[in-house]
């Protein structure tokens, strides 16, 4: 393992400094590559395909591990659409001149070596390689078991790429040992590793944040609410909720809970709920939303579940207030929105919600680099520091000082 | 421990929403009370002094331990400088609108809860908690046992101030169970604490980068470098050699090894050898040193060393490519600089050395929050994510994205 990630290291200096136009070229010839491999690719994944049917995987997570031509070939474009985005190396993000004269630049810098551990899909693997070599780092990367074929054939594919280009194919490399105990070790060696992105389930993202003596970004659950104030547009009221709860309900950007103003409530409830029925939405209520409409009742525990499916908890609070500190008790941090014309209250909520996201009369569901802007995505971090929400590719950077003198010592 | 945690978790949320006017405020009157307890204070640290003596503390750390009316004046000034610094909370970091016209603002906001680990120096207890104050942070602050009484008598007059001002007292706190197990009870407790930084030893800063669940920014050790390229100008190297190793060897940011060009090292090592025994520097020398100049023989281990005394290692190296390897294999990431007047050699020292600061001409020395600038600072952080360098107040923020729409879902 130590060789490894020796490797690794070594070959992450060499990745740093790379031009823009070089790093561009050998991601063009990597998506040209998955594009004519793609009959291997799909027989590679079939072997896999084969393993999940006989080891009774859910069809849903069968579909997420299925490669065909039509994603081989959305892989290969995701590839050129990250190759195409702004160099994220060299940005200059502050810079002055002290009282002694000399010249201060902060620097954008790759990161070094970043572990990631995921799950299922492959087509992962080829997004986060291609992430990772765009901002001038090495990945060593830890997908599932269920894809190991498949992955081991796309990094096959972008490692041979890299030694035509006389690189070294350890800038892109999966973990050797892929079991719990490879994890185990690899998020001990902080000599080598600079920083590791844990994708993935809840047991699995505490392991490591208890574990890993390596900085963690975690992409953790998202237990998202929507305040409904007394001084909601009842007409943009159904329309987001319904957007934020049904479109995905696997997404960790979906709702869970809305939390309706006790004055609006008698308003809203009934023709919410009748047009949730529409869209097979199970509700759950606390004691006041069942004195308006007939639900379930919401158990406390309900309110701290992210249900990832059509489910939705239901809250009436007496004011903004109540409302936050129902967010600050039961919400993960990711994203939060309220709906309301008034200014001030907007203006409260925004300020005091401590989320990744804060929004204002709009769906959760944009929590996304795609729909921020910010190109393909490593994820949504639900840290507090360095990186938070959407981790697009400048969030795979990080800085140094650069300083200009002409002779300067102390005083 | 998790009851008095939790309550400087909820004293975080009304710390985070003060206003500037008020933090000000807050922060003049714990000055002027520091002074006017100036007696109490002496009366306090006298009693570790007792102590301190008695356990045979070095006359180095008895120095750092003592408070007089000087240092005490030097404390309330400290805070009164805090107070005068840019708010760095609400800051807008980047702001752009998305296609869906989404208007998306990046925001600075505190970090919450952040636990700092430090030895010694009472003032660090005063600076601390005023820079934490200043950025919206509450601060859980666990000091050297050594300092206990100064600490708590420092703590008690900050903590008046608050509850004067109706603020909980727990937005300043010195951890109650100050015990090694009570630091290691904290760095697990991740729904509290947002961030742990912790200044002292190494066995102190490994066990907490292995064992705490919450992100460390650590303030570790400084092994720095000065490249003394062919091209230097001569003029430059001695003045700023000799300010960086001598003017104050026991702080981080000074050199341990000087790496010079084989081109210059005959013309240049004769020089400074006799100027840096008028420092009485001791100089360990490389097998090829040993050619030009008769000094100790440098072991293998003396370039790892961070000595923090007046004793220097040399190596001989025959271009900036071995310069380069030599800093990433012995250096800390901290504090290098290249002397030259090549504008190539220096773009590639600078491009390529990965530490916090590198500089062109200029002594390391400068790598502190004062010299750059920034104010009072919390440490130099030697970590390479979210802080890197010399840490001033707004690296005590972190930040939230506020996204304001007009009913906008997500196609």
């Amino acid at each position: 393992m130590q060789d490894f990630l020796q490797k690794a290291k070594q070959s992450s200096r060499i990745v740093a400094t790379l031009s823009t136009e070089i790093k561009n070229s050998v991601l063009l010839q990597m998506a040209n590559a998955l594009q004519e491999n793609t009959s291997y690719i799909i027989e590679e994944n079939s072997k896999d395909m084969k393993n999940a049917k006989e080891n009774n995987l859910s069809s849903a997570m069968q579909d997420r591990l299925l490669l065909n031509e039509k994603r081989v070939f959305d892989m290969a474009n995701a590839i050129r659409q990250i190759a195409s985005q702004t160099e994220p190396v060299g940005r200059i993000l502050d810079g002055w001149v002290t009282k002694d004269d000399l010249n201060i630049q902060k620097v954008s810098i790759p990161i070094g070596v970043i572990g990631i551990i995921y799950e299922s899909r492959p087509n992962v693997t080829s997004d986060t390689a291609a992430l990772c070599f765009k901002s001038g780092n090495v990945c060593v990367l830890k997908g599932g078991k269920e894809a190991e074929n498949s992955n081991q054939a796309i990094a096959k594919i972008l490692q041979n790429i890299l030694e035509k280009n006389n690189l070294p194919k350890q800038a892109i490399s999966l973990l050797p040992d892929s079991s719990r105990e490879g994890v185990a070790k690899l998020i001990k060696e902080d000599k080598f590793v600079d920083l590791i992105v844990p994708r993935g389930g809840e047991a699995l993202i505490r392991f490591i944040s208890e574990n890993s003596s390596i900085p963690v970004i975690k992409h953790d659950k998202g237990v998202c609410h929507i305040f409904i104030d007394k001084d909601a547009n009842a007409n943009k009221v159904i329309s987001i909720v319904i957007n934020a709860k049904c479109q995905r309900p696997s997404a960790c950007n979906s709702i869970e809970t809305i939390l309706v103003h006790d004055d609006i409530a008698p308003y809203i409830l009934t023709g919410l709920q009748e047009e949730l029925k529409l869209q097979g939405t199970q509700l759950k209520g606390c004691a006041k939303t069942l004195e308006y409409i007939k639900v379930d009742f919401a158990q406390e525990n309900d309110f701290y579940t992210e249900y990832l499916e059509n489910i939705l908890n239901i809250k009436v609070v007496s004011n903004v207030n109540e409302a936050i500190e129902h967010i600050q008790k039961y919400g993960s941090g990711h994203s939060e929105s309220i709906l309301s014309e008034n200014y001030t209250t907007i203006n409260k909520f925004l300020n005091e919600v401590d989320a990744a996201c804060v929004y204002a009369n709009a769906s959760t569901r944009f929590t996304d680099g795609g729909e921020f802007g910010l190109g393909a995505e490593v994820g949504i971090s639900t840290n507090k520091l360095h990186s938070r929400g959407p981790m697009g590719i400048n969030d795979l950077t990080t800085f140094k000082y650069k300083i200009y003198g002409q002779g300067q010592t102390r005083k």
